[in-house]
């Protein structure tokens, strides 16, 4: 069963847009055990449409198309994949009494274009989009699927969600997928393959190295879960203290299932990250339980003021310095009253580096009622690199500070 | 002159990794006049890369890669792409002085396998790649041009501006391009479309939809300034109380530029939002010029204690209402001393929605020294839409209220 993403569209050849569906679509293709052998981008012209296609529809079993069902006359992807196809199209009434329910529904006035929306090639299906004015498509030929959705991202997970994951299982037998996650960091790619050069990996089982920023996650994959395992264990055994998680998305959700787990509570002081931090944690569902809420102290007067950092600690060792970084973490647990709390301040760029303390010069301080843990990084990169890693070591470092607690 | 990138890596299609070299390639590459006409994603496979290489080095004159650089056995794209043009490796000194200076560096040992790196394919130039051990790689042959790049983002970036923009620029005579990109909310793509129906857009002016995520932006581009100007004129007249910007990336890039070039300061209060609106303030560098600080009260009792909220407030309207949201703006303004602030406090979902309050409600508030404004919003879609939704709400807020009042 070979798969293939085509995404249509001048925006994301222009830079403008990051192709996101793409991973989406990726990653929840991946969960039912069809693994996409290809993905194209195009921009919105007949010509590279039809030749695509073309390719895509001779070599593989499933062919998904993202963008181009909008009203306008840049929307193309329909009527160019309908001619293809040699099919006419006819007026849907299903989906007409839809776009004219979702405009009613916004108290907007629909414009006329909007009946093109309502035009389904011949003999393809339309699947209800609940979340906007187009459709999903679908086709079906020759024991071959097309799947044609918007380019707007919540139409396009609705429509993968709630239609065509469902569809796909249940028209192909698929194999269950035995995935397993291994998350390193602190070693670099060459190292670990190195380390784990000897572990034989062969058929069902597929290694995979995934390098995120800075660190490195193995994925384990195949048919056979037992030997999945085996291959899993040798390599935990080799990588054992490089390994900080497993079969989780980021160090962000790690904390965050942690401190739902442990029932310990969360401030964040903030600084160079600039709200990041929090903004990781508070993007996952749940994280009120246990995050009660943190300052950004982007002056010194806010470390001052609202940290009661000393402005004598300010003054003689800087706002980027270990003993900031103490003051502001100490000072927003005293504030929130929480079990934990953490503190970032640093040198994010691209201006700001001295000598002494250079652009990616980061302090981290993590506390709780018993200890406070200090450490001192010196990241390389951009401003954007720099807050990410800055972020993520907040995450590390609470990782180890639990872990030299008790459960609550 | 036709470009097309091949992205290269298993963490793509399993959506692992967001593809954001593309975007970054896509972008970098308009601005000095060339677009990209094609990307490709594969796994790391031989078949994969040398099928896809061949059918771009056909119809391409600019072929450029990412991924499959690095030293394990997953990286064949070298190899693989040294074969397809019949190239034997040959070893690079210079290339391998590098490698370990980076590795002396990180006072890291170097593991045997990076000495794989300093292989380089005959008649192929390797270009220094200062942060990471993979050098880039360009080779040009019959007036084309084609250039591999190492898939970590920092390297990728620092190849193409430090080094492959440059050699782009001084080998081809690339036409200078005018760009313009309107930016409106608050109307649909097919209401703009019927609004600019009538307005003639003909070679070699061309015009984009870019759809955002609750909002479109309108490119005009092309080799003639003076024909583009027409054309965004007329748009503009017929669009003008829909358009919010011209030429920005963001409405949070808007705000961050309007509050640097007035000199208003800004605190924040967020709820739903956790910190998104600070972390995006704080991305762009200089945001300490204006932004003072804020606090995330993501509990009751942090929005009492330290924004001032009245507890009666919170009993009687809710912590998600038009009452809280002004308090906490008014709150946090005080705690600042800043000329200007923002408030957000909404349910972001997917849980905690009622009948009056259902998920998506959020409350913004924007407050200076003569004026508070607040509004209510319904926002549909997930919680990560939600968020980024709120967020882009307070920019458009803030900017009216920066309308409303005079220059410092």
């Amino acid at each position: 069963m070979k798969a293939a993403l085509l995404s249509i569209g001048n925006e994301l050849l222009l830079g403008k847009t990051i192709n996101t569906n793409f991973a989406f679509i990726g990653k929840s293709l991946a969960k039912i055990g069809i693994y996409l052998d290809k993905e194209i981008t195009i921009p919105d012209t007949e010509k590279a449409i039809s030749e695509s296609l073309d390719l895509l529809w001779k070599n593989y079993d499933l062919v998904l198309t993202t963008g181009g069902l909008g009203p306008t006359k840049d929307d193309i992807t329909k009527k160019t994949i309908a001619d293809f196809f040699g099919k006419a199209l006819f007026f849907d009434y299903k989906v007409w009494e839809n776009v004219q329910f979702l405009f009613l529904k916004k108290k907007r006035k629909m414009p006329n274009l909007n009946r093109n929306q309502a035009l389904v090639p011949q003999d393809f299906v339309a699947i209800e989009n609940k979340m906007g004015t187009a459709p999903g498509l679908a086709y079906h030929k020759d024991n071959k699927f097309l799947f044609m959705m918007p380019g707007v991202p919540k139409e396009m997970e609705y429509l993968m969600t709630e239609h065509i994951l469902n569809i796909l299982k249940k028209a192909f037998k698929l194999p269950k997928i035995d995935i397993t996650t291994i998350h390193t960091k602190g070693i670099a790619e060459s190292a670990i393959a190195e380390l784990i050069d000897d572990i034989v990996v062969e058929e069902p089982v597929r290694l995979a190295f995934l390098p995120q920023t800075g660190r490195v996650d193995l994925r384990v994959y195949g048919t056979n879960p037992v030997k999945n395992k085996k291959v899993v264990e040798e390599i935990k055994e080799r990588l054992h203290h490089k390994i900080w998680g497993e079969n989780v998305s980021s160090p962000g959700e790690l904390i965050h299932q942690k401190f739902l787990e442990e029932g310990f509570t969360l401030s964040l002081a903030e600084s160079c990250t600039g709200g990041m931090v929090q903004e990781i944690l508070t993007s996952f569902p749940g994280a009120s339980k246990y995050f009660l809420g943190g300052i950004v102290s982007y002056s010194n007067q806010a470390k001052i003021n609202l940290l009661k950092v000393q402005e004598n600690t300010l003054n003689k060792y800087g706002a980027v310095s270990e003993e900031t970084a103490i003051e502001m973490a100490q000072g927003v647990k005293k504030i929130f009253k929480s079990d934990f709390s953490a503190s970032v301040t640093g040198v994010a760029g691209p201006d700001g580096g001295t000598f002494e303390k250079p652009v990616g010069t980061v302090f981290i301080s993590v506390a709780n009622n018993d200890k406070t843990m200090t450490k001192k990084f010196v990241f390389s990169g951009n401003r954007k690199r720099i807050r990410q890693m800055s972020a993520e070591n907040v995450f590390f470092m609470l990782m180890d500070l639990l872990k030299k607690s008790g459960n609550k």
